[in-house]
């Protein structure tokens, strides 16, 4: 990750702070604010990536040993001489990329962005899919934005849920019984209607989905509100 | 978009920028540090969305008109009660319950997150794939994650099963309230543990995922007990 011209501090940290929380080492600073890289770097939390932080006069430089340079830019009035890829797609292409050699994703200073001589140094451009009348982003938040995207498994998307256990037939009916019983007690429903009054609580019970830990738990709550009806 | 006990006026106008950059706007704060928050809404650049953010005293309140609550949590030592989902994944469920009704998304104070009682409004929890060794985010990169996952390629996810239309959170409460009444009256809880008690029953509830049709029914059911029960 390359920062060129960065001027806020606290910009800086919370890159290193995505960073590190994305699984990202090497960070890069190009002709930084002084005082602002100096103030980041000492302060109290400094990541281990932002004490690892290597400082460059030019981009050139900076990007010398990387196979694919990718600039980033919120596109507003300029007018692009790059190829402009959406971020989903574009870090898809990153990703592939990554396996071969290394690539650097630059993000411009907080005011004006990258200039054109930091783009002539990118192969393309990436843009973060914001709404047209916003497209300025923080300069933290979007650094953590696009790294999500990059480390982000698709697979994931579609299922791997850490689900609670249901709770079995057997508990949801013995819930249904006790449940009856109670609304009997307390005279919710009369005799006449028992039959369908139990068809309509069991298919309650079942939409509740219960959990397997939970089962117990509305039982021994049902039983002791039982208990307290009386015969 | 709900933010709990936020402290830090940054990250707060950070979250309404990054509302901003994807067209989110109903920003809503409970109980915020208030110093933060007059100084974040009276910030040179304050967006409308902070401009229009409501203050709420009670998590209970803030979510009370959503048909379904998510809690974000970085999962650290705590042990916890809900189902866990991860981002990929739990955007693509918000983004197919939107259709039908308000979702609210619940962020947590940057030091120590949600609390367990904040939790138990949840319908689930939803974590950000950070790497193991670092997994807490700054607030405002955080929120800015999320939100960009829920704007993100939406015609890529996958069909809208037709589910039934969710109780919503007043509904959930009210019969929380009910039922912790029954268990008082019916000797289930003692005075001493009322506290936890509740915020179990709440947790309970809300993992019941009850329909609005059947809110009313369950309600019914609980006031005929809470009369047989007498006082």
């Amino acid at each position: 990750m390359v920062l060129v011209a960065p001027r806020n501090p606290l910009n800086i940290g919370a890159a290193a702070r995505a960073m590190a929380n994305f699984g990202f080492t090497r960070l890069r600073v190009v002709n930084p604010y002084e005082v602002a890289f100096r103030e980041a770097r000492s302060a109290v939390h400094a990541a281990p990536v932002l004490a690892a932080a290597e400082e460059f006069i030019r981009v050139a430089d900076a990007v010398a040993d990387c196979e694919l340079v990718v600039g980033t830019t919120s596109v507003g009035h300029r007018e692009l001489q790059h190829t402009l890829r959406r971020l989903e797609s574009g870090a898809r292409m990153i990703r592939s990329r990554l396996a071969a050699g290394q690539v650097a994703l630059l993000f411009g200073s907080e005011k004006f962005g990258l200039s054109n001589e930091d783009m002539s140094h990118c192969h393309w451009l990436m843009r973060i899919p914001t709404v047209d009348v916003d497209r300025s982003m923080n300069l933290g938040q979007a650094v953590a934005v696009c790294l999500y995207e990059l480390a982000r498994d698709s697979r994931a998307a579609i299922g791997r849920t850490e689900e609670l256990k249901a709770a079995g037939a057997a508990d949801a009916e013995q819930i249904t019984a006790l449940l009856v019983e109670a609304l009997e007690r307390s005279g919710y429903s009369k005799p006449l209607t028992e039959a369908s009054t139990k068809v309509k609580v069991r298919r309650l019970v079942r939409r509740l989905n219960l959990t397997a830990r939970d089962a117990p738990v509305v039982r021994g709550m049902l039983r002791q509100i039982l208990w307290k009806l009386g015969a």
